[in-house]
């Protein structure tokens, strides 16, 4: 099964999670027992698994990492201004791996699925394959 | 096959190796070849794949983390005093994803499969499946 | 379908593309859909999926991991001075998951794979499986 989710990012940098767009194709497929594949096709964004309970913990993430990754005064030579969203992106990776089983997706129950959005606002594509 | 290991750490912040458990459920399985998917169902804890002769290693990487990412001081809003530990498990990945081949994993001489405990000691759940 | 594909760095660290030979690897392989797993077997280097059209952009991402994580002067204890390549290893991780369609690897327009070389420059073997 592919598939192809659209996420809409507002801000330059944001989480934006999209759990309940998955479990609904996931069901929707009428697969039991599997991997989720989700994959991002933009190099300044990616995805990640993380706390959907309390809104300051992404906005934590964005905070450390925007200290650790300034868009300015490091002197990165990319002339898009955006070296900082590229390696955003591939610390936290451009895919998550998910098991699945009796149709729902095995996440822990603080767990959420997160597009990380380092260069929005924009509407992203992200793959999702069952195996 | 899907499996839950139970890994169990007894420092805040501790690399716990547990490659063993892993082949032990790959060879009882009977499969030779495909992917083993490695999935932590928390938030605050991640997995890796690293070295696992010399325990120097993982005590530079928690050193390194702790310095980039210190547990208080950074101005975090999460009441829990634990952004850290939930960005640091960003930053590693809730999953490792392994080829096997003749029944045994692909692990370079030198790679073990580590959870990364942020935010213990505590017991923690990995999922494991075959495809 | 499992091949070892050969990765050669020339530099301590580097980021190298290998996307072609994956690409012909998998059309070699007749399959049409399903999940390309990458792995690199080794535990001071990493896989990561970013832009390939600006060499600026591998330049500056190894320019900043270098900032945040030198080789010298962060007292590390592990003996082979390597402990920044250990832990930059860990950090992007030592596998990319990226599905396929239509016998072609669905990387977004901007995306290549890269082998991230941290301490090189060395041959490098990755394990490569479709799923």
């Amino acid at each position: 099964m592919l598939h192809t989710l659209k996420v809409r990012s507002r801000e330059r940098e944001e989480l934006v999670e999209f759990t309940d767009a998955v479990q609904q194709k996931l069901t929707d497929s009428g697969e039991q027992q599997g991997i989720v594949v989700l994959y991002v096709q933009h190099t300044t964004a990616a995805l990640t698994v993380n706390e959907n309970a309390d809104p300051d913990v992404p906005r934590d993430m964005l905070h450390l990492l925007r200290t650790l990754i300034p868009q300015h005064g490091m002197g990165f030579q990319h002339g898009e201004e955006n070296s900082d969203a590229h390696i955003k992106a591939s610390m936290l990776g451009s895919s998550v791996t998910i098991p699945f089983a009796d149709g729902k997706l095995l996440l822990g129950r603080w767990q959420g699925i997160f597009l990380c959005e380092f260069d929005g606002g924009r509407e992203r594509q992200v793959i999702m394959m069952l195996r």
